[in-house]
């Protein structure tokens, strides 16, 4: 049976709003992934794994090494990162030398929480791409499956789109 | 026909998550009530003020004096105020020699925009009690209706408990 | 501590869509009120009875008959009962002349399930008002919280008004 | 551009819950796609076309043909088909002969309308899944993208699964 591993780093898909006094700041909770999953009811097998929870724009170069190395040493070719889309596509191109495996890095613009939420059509984007690649590192955002050297953001619509 | 007036001064109830590169701050937006309206369809009638859009603990003594003249100067008699839960008591206290009206103040602990959030069952329990209410100032949290001068807030859980 | 007896009979407020090959028909599923209060984090003690789990239309003497005396039994004087909204204002008159409680129905057009559902704000609307009242035998809808013998329904609209 | 023709028949995945007097029926209504794809805020052209609003078992012979001719004349060789799941490869089969194009059907086992609903996920593993498949007609259902004569329906768990 296809297995997918999910790795969770942080980022907006997973922030929640925890029940605090004063200020009520936005907190990186339980990775999103899960609760996507409960809904989906999967004709696969998966784990989920939490590297970090981290703001996207907090995510640095030790950070985007343990990813590496973690995605390196796992025996499964199939694998979903979701993580801020601030530095979604820097994190994909440091994976970018690892061989026969599918990595697809996803993300959210609205968090998972919210009702109006992009996380769980993204997520399916993710899943629906990752039956049928063979190889390589992808970027699931706004519905399009890009290789992680043809694509950028366009700062002014937020927007993943061919470079 | 019976009518109410929801006036929005901001807080956790109208948080929503706007799309921007960076950060993604968390923004107050516009009146939750008017989502929740909709979806009640109500038999009465009701506009909806906007004062402020202000987070609970940036509310000052200026936005109070500015809260207080507004509901003042209404010719309607049923005023539900939409606020900040930090300091949601401290503004229903400045409105105490208010007569002649029925003033509830609510807010939520999860923004209206998430899945589960407090707010649509918070307004509708001022709404409720507005129904049956005669005049003063009064706070609708956590399912109660406290008199403002009868009610704190437990620092440990957050909720608002009889005082 | 208030506390209030929530029972349910059934109705749209209750409905599911359980995962069946052939016809998915529409069920009657948990309490709706169960959920609505898991988010609320209420500051009064509850309890959920469960009487029947039908349809509004095919409520029958025997089960009004037998939400009356489970009302008249209990020892508690704050009841919210949801109902199917179609014979809603027939059960409230058959609880007519129970005294010294206040018992409010409520139900909703949409079931709780959905994400444009009126039945958190009903719900909430009911709570509102039992914190309030006294005595008699209440319906809220719409916002409203009708005496049961000053309301009927719009029969184009389907909202509930004052008679 | 990147362009994806939707192709609502029905099915569960766009009942809703109509307001009205009596029984209160589910309704096949507007295309959940169209929701959908507000939330994802595509990198990619689309247009939404509805054929049929039915129950997947009152698709007839006449329905599949209808479905049939539409898909062929299509100038765009990207079709992502929504519909009820009791028949959905059924109606996949019928398309067997059609080269050129890559058409996916799926659907859901709740309404896009529930808060626990699949199908904002089994629409994005389409939409995933187009975005990479050359030809041929596939089904996306519990998070698999199967070829349709590869697949067949779990009759007791309702979950699709490999034949």
């Amino acid at each position: 049976m296809m297995k997918i591993i999910f790795i969770q780093t942080g980022g907006t898909i997973d922030k929640d709003y925890p029940q605090k006094i004063g200020g009520y700041p936005f907190e990186i909770s339980e990775p999103a992934v899960k609760r996507i999953l409960e809904k989906l009811n999967p004709s696969f097998e998966y784990e989920i794994f939490t590297i970090s929870k981290k703001d996207s724009q907090d995510i640095t170069d030790e950070d985007r090494e343990k990813i590496y190395k973690t995605v390196k040493e796992l025996e499964n070719d199939k694998i979903i990162i979701t993580h801020g889309t601030d530095t979604l596509i820097e994190t994909a191109k440091k994976l970018n030398d690892l061989k026969n495996k599918v990595i697809i890095l996803t993300g959210a613009v609205k968090p998972e929480k919210f009702t109006d939420s992009d996380a769980p059509i993204n997520v399916g984007v993710a899943i629906g791409a990752i039956n049928v690649l063979k190889e390589g590192i992808y970027i699931a955002m706004n519905g399009r499956i890009y290789h992680w050297d043809k694509v950028r953001r366009d700062l002014k619509t937020g927007k993943f789109i061919e470079s």
